[in-house]
């Protein structure tokens, strides 16, 4: 089978009229994930149907089918259209920061601002953890794997804190990692599902206070602060 | 309609034919509730159906739905008896305790032991959120109260520890809420979903050291600890 994803190859045979064809259908295929996307925030990975989905997509059930071959390939390009938009607004901005603190601070966030956004949205590493924890497949193992490569990267920047001298030398890196994510995860349920008005500034605020307690300077602003904190300005889009 | 549940309309009338029909019937709902409960924790809230109920229990539809007169009141009552259990594991068994630090931590020790054998099961409160947190409704209401009520409970145990003088004055008791709520939040993500088998020992240790941050005593096994800290020992059961 060939890559159509391969880039050099499509800018090869672009000019050619297999090339042409191949990237109307990239084309297409994109144009069916961006939908199955928002279909698969609203009603989960497994309210996504082909059907629903070409009719969305104003395809037919055939046409949709000839580009995934199946339900589960349909889901598992879902979750990669989302891992690499979370990586493009939250990871890759970071790292033209100083390692360390700075990208610590930008790393989350940039998380939150995602968590604020996806609050009325839905979080599909969230929906999709509770729809797939007790399904073994493959679209459990693509999930869990986008989600432990971001675990990965977050525990990561961790430990260039600590190496870069920012945070404790005895900090626990894994600890630490295990802690932001809770504040994203309490932030995400508390203020979707419990409409909590105040969950996003908790989290900001729990923080600043993780980092002092591993030994990083504490942010001006943050004792008594009634705003939402903000690490260094990143724009992720 | 009659109230079946009334404890003292029972106690006279069970004596009666009326009355044993009645505590039958009762005995009956139970029973489906029991069952309804299971195919919840796996399936989740809305692939609870009267007819898997009715043939796991063995009854016929007509049966069931005689009982609850729909799938939604069905589910609700799902909901209360999982809250009931929750409660009974969790929040009642350290009413015994002093107020303050004794009854927190075994309020979270009792936590993270329904945490851990629901890493198996699944948690109602976890993956009904996901399931409702976008669908408004009698469930919806049903499921976020019982959580709240449960969250306030939390918040109320680290207001009296810190009235008691077991925390530092200056305590955000929300705040700290919202941390410990993230602790098991992560903690059954990261065993259940990434198959993490040190989220246990994470979230005990983190637990510790929050009650630290917030000017609690440090327990003499936490620093540097390999195995799981546990609270003062509660049987919940």
């Amino acid at each position: 089978m060939r890559n159509a994803l391969n880039p050099s190859h499509t800018a090869i045979s672009g000019t050619t009229r297999e090339g042409r064809a191949m990237q109307k259908g990239q084309q297409t295929k994109t144009a069916i994930v961006d939908v199955a996307l928002i279909l698969a925030t609203q009603m989960g990975l497994e309210g996504l149907t082909i059907g629903a989905v070409a009719e969305m997509a104003g395809m037919s059930k055939s046409g949709v089918f000839a580009h995934f071959g199946s339900r589960e390939e349909l889901q598992i390009s879902v979750i990669r259209e989302y891992h690499q938009r979370f990586e493009q607004e939250v990871f890759y901005p970071v790292l033209s920061l100083p390692r360390g603190l700075p990208r610590l601070r930008a790393l989350f966030g940039n998380w939150m601002q995602r968590t604020s956004a996806e609050i009325d949205s839905g979080c599909l590493y969230i929906s999709g953890a509770a729809e797939f924890d007790d399904r073994p497949g493959p679209v459990h193992d693509a999930l869990a794997s986008s989600v432990q490569t971001w675990m990965d990267a977050l525990h990561r920047a961790v430990r260039l804190s600590v190496e870069a001298g920012d945070l404790d030398g005895q900090t626990d890196a894994a600890q630490m990692a295990f802690e932001i994510h809770g504040l994203i995860l309490a932030c995400h349920y508390e203020a979707r599902f419990l409409k909590s008005k105040t969950a996003l500034g908790l989290a900001q605020r729990s923080f600043e206070h993780t980092l002092h307690r591993y030994g990083a300077a504490l942010a001006p602003d943050v004792q008594g602060m009634t705003h939402v904190a903000r690490g260094p300005a990143i724009k992720t889009n």
